[in-house]
């Protein structure tokens, strides 16, 4: 079987890679872009699976055989909104354990410094002030999670575990609504598809109790900014833990990086454990060899 | 049964105290410090037992009836360090299970905080970087808590629920020369006695692998703060957790402020729960009262 590699990688990156999934799979043959683009098209045309993170647009064009596109990324919404992408070819996402368990310690994480006020410490210890705060009990903190899908799903437990009040929603699902008034902290784990970009707008912050706080580690695109940035400077949210931006890297000038009530990070929620993601994927490449049941696959009309 | 509440509150926290403790034990008579004072001998010499948080040096003499000391807090070096202390009668250490919780959540937030990298993030935001670093699974961090009391046990309990890899020491139990080479975190979580005073030092840091990081939420005279600073200055340590100091308020010419390898809180790892702490501390009036056995005590010789 000869698989193509195909993504915006750096050579350590493109190296980590061929490397876990060739060890993981020694029978296929592995084809990296450069091999594929020097390749004969006889070659080109027995090519009959992919795994891509962020492919070029056109590079998965003029390969004939190809049977399933397995992304190595969780998210693919931009992966989908390749317009040359080939047609009914079956797309796979990446759900890997140990990025779902990444997820959640950057989940319990933002959820715990928010709980209890570790943001607020570090300013006072840059202005020299020592001034303790109330403390809450975890029972007292209500998280809403956005998405219930293996990652939300994975993060609503680890917090729960940890004695916080969670209520959790999906877009199929219960009256948002009747959620966003309880929540304390919200956390985004969404899918972003035409029906959740922009949900955190104005009249979503609008609608949260006031000095809740807004977690957002799905897409810059769900975020509406001016209205984030307006709600943070009124007063009406807390503080912002922010993941992901409508522009990656964010722009320097852009005023997030320097707001007090922002904590950013740089895309670096969960990362792909290309150990434990080699072996998923691989999965599904035998499972496609094998003519086994093809696991995650994407519904393109849902959008994930 | 009289009761005197003796301790350095401010006037909000001595009536929460009195509120919640009244509330808990309704059919005992509260004195507090004032009322005490201004009491007669004879009521005074009818107090039975004290409930304390860093009592006055003095406060608790002439006490003639007194046979249960209660301490509201978890550490009672400073309480068994005064010398005024009646002798002879029982003291009790405060053993609350939301303290023990607020314990573990600062535990696991500072351990989060480091094996993701989060302080240099942080630190990354506010010079405007954009930077992703690599990811660890949590099983490849290895977190060595000093201490096996309740504290040490809930918080080591916590982070190995999350993955962690654990290792626990006490005084009396193993080698530490042999625990300290292999720990990538170490969490203080020690009473301070005459055995553990100063056990963080140079050689203690040298012990431990390069870029190790040091978690200390128990005694600010557990660590000789110069040999901290020198191994955070050389690299050998990568980041300090300080939660309590040898002086409190941390004064403010102190280099841990502005330290960028220090990150600070002001003594507020793990407050006492008035709701949770008067219950407990009830509990053992009523075994006063009742001839039952106390719980929690303190044996003066060992300091905890």
């Amino acid at each position: 079987m000869k698989v193509l590699l195909e993504g915006s990688f750096d050579d350590d990156e493109r190296a980590q890679w061929l490397a876990a999934l060739s060890a993981a799979m020694p029978e296929a043959q592995w084809l990296d872009s450069a091999a594929a683009r020097d390749a004969t098209a006889d070659v080109r045309s027995t090519i009959q699976a992919a795994v891509v993170a962020n492919p070029a647009p056109g590079s998965l064009q003029g390969l004939p055989a190809l049977q399933l596109i397995q992304s190595l990324w969780a998210g693919v919404d931009q992966l989908l909104a390749d317009p040359t992408l080939p047609t009914g070819v079956p797309i796979a996402r990446m759900v890997d354990p140990a990025m779902n368990a990444a997820m959640a310690e950057t989940v319990l994480w933002a959820v715990l410094s928010l709980h209890r006020g570790m943001f607020v410490y570090a300013r006072r210890q840059r202005e020299g002030v020592w001034q303790v705060h109330t403390q809450r009990r975890a029972d007292e903190v209500r998280v809403l999670v956005l998405g219930n899908g293996q990652m939300g799903r994975t993060a609503s437990a680890c917090i729960a575990q940890q004695g916080y009040s969670i209520s959790s929603w999906r877009r199929d699902g219960s009256d948002l609504d009747l959620l966003l008034p309880q929540a304390d902290i919200v956390v985004n784990l969404l899918p972003l598809t035409e029906h959740t970009r922009g949900l955190l707008n104005q009249q979503f912050f609008a609608a949260l109790p006031p000095k809740a706080s807004i977690v957002n580690l799905a897409r810059g695109a769900h975020v509406v900014d001016a209205d984030l940035l307006d709600a943070l400077d009124s007063g009406h949210l807390r503080h912002a833990v922010l993941d992901v931006f409508h522009t990656e890297p964010l722009p320097t000038d852009h005023r997030y990086w320097q707001h007090p009530r922002v904590t950013l990070l740089p895309h670096a929620a969960a990362g792909t454990d290309a150990r434990s993601a080699a072996a998923v994927a691989v999965a599904n490449l035998r499972a496609l060899r094998d003519g086994a049941e093809l696991r995650h696959l994407v519904d393109p009309g849902r959008g994930y």
